[in-house]
């Protein structure tokens, strides 16, 4: 089987894991999960349960707040379904770390091609409302959205989920 | 002729309430107009009456903001198309009237198969923006989500409107 | 070559500009650029230079905050593929201006099938995330809808891009 790659990218409550965990679960490979997000709040820590238990047994899980990259090399083979949930969470730990994005952001998308295996990314659409007051949000609007520009160019297939529905974009 | 059901999703003033009113008035049957919102400020009270002259004097209209599921019931039959404007605004009801969202998300979607004639549902896209400051907000853009995602689960139809132009997403 | 006219809708960083940008290189037409946004701060500053850079030499920018429909009328002829961007900016200037935004939109509207040459306008769509909190952004949020829906009526295309990649909605 050759190497896939997709972005399946959404808003809040879109379905977007979801679909993704679908697509991983119907390859028949074997699914890994690589979880971005960290437990900063009890909202937060709801979320990864409740993701966790929708997901079952079946998948192995890595926690990888900063280095994807890293985390996508190891991990990602021959015979698997990565799943990278979610890259805008990504991106919230990179600004709290004060790591150079557009640099991040270039060295996930040359890594890209080369994965082996099948490897989904997760992302929100977040530019879609009114421009935020403040200027951190702003930032985070202009990074998430070269970010996935970025993914989008990269990767083989791009879908784009609202309502829990897919629409094909790329692919 | 047969039951049939939509959801026309949509971000604000993007022409969903008018598709979804072309559609009714296309369909040659009986138009029954469900109003979940309610006039609690100015600005409400604006685009209510907007809307009421928009539509015309064909069309009966039907107020109900929390009991929606009976008012389909009691409404929604052969020869009649069904609109109900909007699930967002009901769900604005049910929260203020701290209702069990989940409860309520599920009875709709359990109802919608078994309606007669044809019903469809305008619903605002709203998690396409930035994560809101407030937890209030939060929570109603995740049950929004949900119930978009449930109501299109359930019916034989769902378009996407953007600048007033339609994008069928299912069906 | 007959009068082509296109609008390219898309979120925050969606890639929009570059998408039609491109439609306009690609057209071997020559390019007129005419720019809406006025640099009120840092932020504008920055994006207006980088914008210029990314559109090289080859580009004749005009620069017009409120009339629009003056410029386009001006500047737009057979062999010329002009961009306007954006209409979002464009729609903040008259705003402040304190303008009748319903007699600005139905004007661009009304002038769109008659221009002369290839014209594609760029804007924002803002609709997509939660109610925002103040009444202004909510103001704003509803002329940018009917412009949009305007717009889209009035041109041959329309695309709606999201992570760089275009979805053709019209035409």
């Amino acid at each position: 089987m050759q190497a896939k790659t997709a972005l399946v990218l959404g808003g809040a409550r879109s379905g977007k894991s979801v679909f993704a965990e679908r697509l991983a679960e119907q390859s028949g490979l074997e699914a890994v999960y690589i979880a971005t997000g960290q437990a900063y709040d009890d909202e937060m820590i709801e979320r990864i349960v409740e993701h966790k238990e929708r997901r079952g047994s079946m998948w192995m899980t890595i926690e990888e707040p900063l280095d994807l990259v890293g985390a996508l090399v190891t991990h990602a083979r021959e015979g698997r379904a990565v799943l990278v949930d979610c890259l805008t969470l990504w991106l919230t730990n990179l600004m709290m770390a004060e790591r150079d994005i557009a640099a991040e952001t270039a060295r996930l998308a040359l890594a890209i091609p080369g994965l082996a295996g099948t490897v989904m990314f997760v992302s929100n659409e977040v530019g879609l409302g009114i421009v935020p007051d403040n200027r951190m949000a702003r930032e985070f609007r202009d990074h998430a959205g070269r970010l996935n520009q970025a993914v989008a160019a990269a990767v083989n297939d791009v879908y784009f989920i609202a309502a829990g529905l897919p629409l094909k974009m790329k692919g």
